[in-house]
């Protein structure tokens, strides 16, 4: 990797624009447009919730029929989940009212929502801002974008990682919302990742499907896995450079950019967790495997009583080992040993070692405040 | 069953006690006895958390070896859990110490602990308490016993059940205590309960896990299930009617006040659920079987972000909808069906149709409030 920066600038080729349709109240950005100048492949992991909002649907299917793809309209305020068949086609019309403007197919088109579940989206206001839309697309529309797709979080996320590709300057854009109903299984939250390097689609899908695992798939903020949760990944290959298809030294520069962007955006929602006053890092090591290191940090990171013992800064790590013993991997609790850091700063470690094999892994999660309180019981 | 009464009060040939052994600071009640004049047959039921407290293991051993028991002693201010090879020592200790003063065996004397985790207990201390806590030994002493054996909770919970046995009258009577910490796969609290009934021990053990069963296993505050749970039953025979055996009308109407003070207990549990504001009711029917039912009652049930909008009284039922897609049950989220009661009132009730099969479930949970965090930021 050439370089590294905690903010969003679009790869050659893309641009995007954000506006406020009217879906928010009061009125504020809520719909985002993100295009490619050029046919880009891409791949996507979905929420493993068995309740998918619309958007997913509709995305699932141009995945399995497209192999070409050039947009995503995006909005937030609406999670568009919930809404039978008509969420289905309010998805599809608002696709093809940005294909049109935009001169594409409608299957070139992805659809994403976040917000309140079960309420139809008033597709009809939205629309009406469509043409604007696309004629504020801009490389530094990214700003706006951004913000139209934040719920309740409080910065805008974004990362960019800037590597080579075949002689080529290349780069990968990630842009993520997310503060609550964030807890791992594939991605939970929304983010768009763009880079103008040339990927093939099946290469692109397991490229992604690896950056998720140590990322999105390694943080919690309340255990509750979102009926939204959709990372989508565009290669417009732009940058000119030859196209990846398999392995390599261009496949592993563009997973080491990929990996780090995912990473990074993962790490900033665990920063702008819900009324989090700690950042928590768990590390779970000598579990049998790595699934059930991850599985003990992750009952750890979910454990309503950790979490307010941290908020408290009070030293009562029996509710860790509590924790470890009631999530159903194997241990000898006599092995059992927990270092924690001190309470007083705002970025916690926790380190468990388990003893009883080689298995390891590390989740983030942020503690449980009065503020997440009152965020949750208002938001509607 | 002949009458039911919503506080404790012993059986014939039951006796308790509680004092202060200035192991808790500021001083008040924190160790309890439990006596019965006679040998008792006794079933347990031990929380299924893999790290276990020292006097369930205890407790444990005595069951393998005895058939015949007569004393509880229990404590509360400290878990003696995760104190290894000493804690084990120290419960024995205890119970040696009580069996001693009390002229029995220490195999007759069960253990329990309530409290914080990882330290040692002072056992000393607490031993010079164990005289005083003998001689006052009366059955108008549960009161103090109730009393000893609180951490957070705010009022004692006891129920007592009348019934005829052989044409004698007899009763159950069940104290418990429990606010957080609280979630089922086992009796997730302490729960003592005591009948002047004879019951064969095996015949004990399957009418006491028959009514853990819709009870204590049924109820969550939190989702974290303690290293201590633990319901003991001690059947003495006092009332003078015949041993039950087996099936038969005798030890239909044992079950049946067994099973209501369980209910009751798990139910009071609830009502005083840490910083709680609403007791909410969970049903869900229409799953493929029971378990299932239950597994998504209990997912809804340990959702922060439900629990948050019941706290703010706020309709946001898209949350309920996405606990249950998350929960690994099958469904078809659009059969689910979600009705919701006043949120205004104190006792809130949720009613969900899966819509796939005949399986049911009701679970009863607590809201999620600032207090909830405040009393477990502070607790140690």
């Amino acid at each position: 990797m050439d370089r590294f920066i905690r903010r969003a600038v679009l790869p050659k080729g893309f641009k995007a624009a954000g506006t406020a349709s009217g879906l928010k109240k009061p009125i504020s950005e809520d719909l985002a447009l993100f295009y490619s100048d050029l046919p880009a492949s891409a791949a996507a992991v979905f929420t493993r919730n068995l309740v998918k909002a619309a958007p997913l649907t509709v995305n699932m299917r141009r995945l399995r029929k497209s192999r070409s793809f050039r947009a995503i309209i995006a909005n937030s305020g609406n999670a568009n989940c919930y809404t039978g068949k008509e969420g289905i086609a309010d998805a599809e019309s608002l696709c093809g009212q940005a294909a049109a403007a935009l001169s594409l197919e409608p299957r070139e088109v992805f659809a994403a929502s976040t917000g309140i579940i079960g309420r139809r989206m008033p597709v009809k206001v939205m629309s009406r801002a469509i043409p604007d839309l696309v004629s504020s697309l801009s490389s530094s529309g990214i700003q706006k974008a951004q913000k139209a797709i934040m719920t309740t979080d409080t910065f805008q996320k974004g990362a960019t990682a800037f590597f080579t590709s075949s002689g080529r300057k290349a780069s990968v854009c990630g842009v993520a919302k997310g503060a609550g109903m964030i807890a791992p299984d594939m991605a939970t939250m929304l983010c768009f990742i763009f880079t103008d390097a040339s990927v093939e689609s099946e290469v692109l899908r397991a490229a992604l499907k690896k950056a998720v695992e140590p990322s999105f798939n390694c943080i919690t903020v309340d255990g509750c896995m979102s009926t939204n949760d959709n990372v989508i990944v565009l290669a417009n290959g732009a940058c000119g450079a030859e196209e990846i298809t398999g392995g390599g030294r261009d496949y592993a520069s563009f997973c080491a950019a990929l990996d780090m962007v995912c990473c990074e955006l993962a790490l900033m929602i665990i920063r702008d967790a819900e009324g989090a006053s700690k950042f928590i890092r768990i590390s779970v090591e000598g579990a049998s495997n790595d699934r059930q290191a991850r599985s003990g940090a992750l009952a750890v990171a979910n454990s309503n009583l950790f979490k307010t013992a941290v908020y408290g800064e009070n030293r009562n790590f029996g509710r860790i080992i509590a924790a470890l013993g009631a999530c159903g991997i194997g241990l000898n609790p006599e092995r059992i040993k927990v270092k924690v850091g001190s309470l007083k700063r705002r970025d916690v470690s926790v380190d468990v070692s388990l003893g009883a094999g080689r298995g390891k892994a590390v989740v983030y999660t942020s503690d449980l405040t009065p503020e997440y309180i009152k965020i949750n019981a208002e938001y509607s």
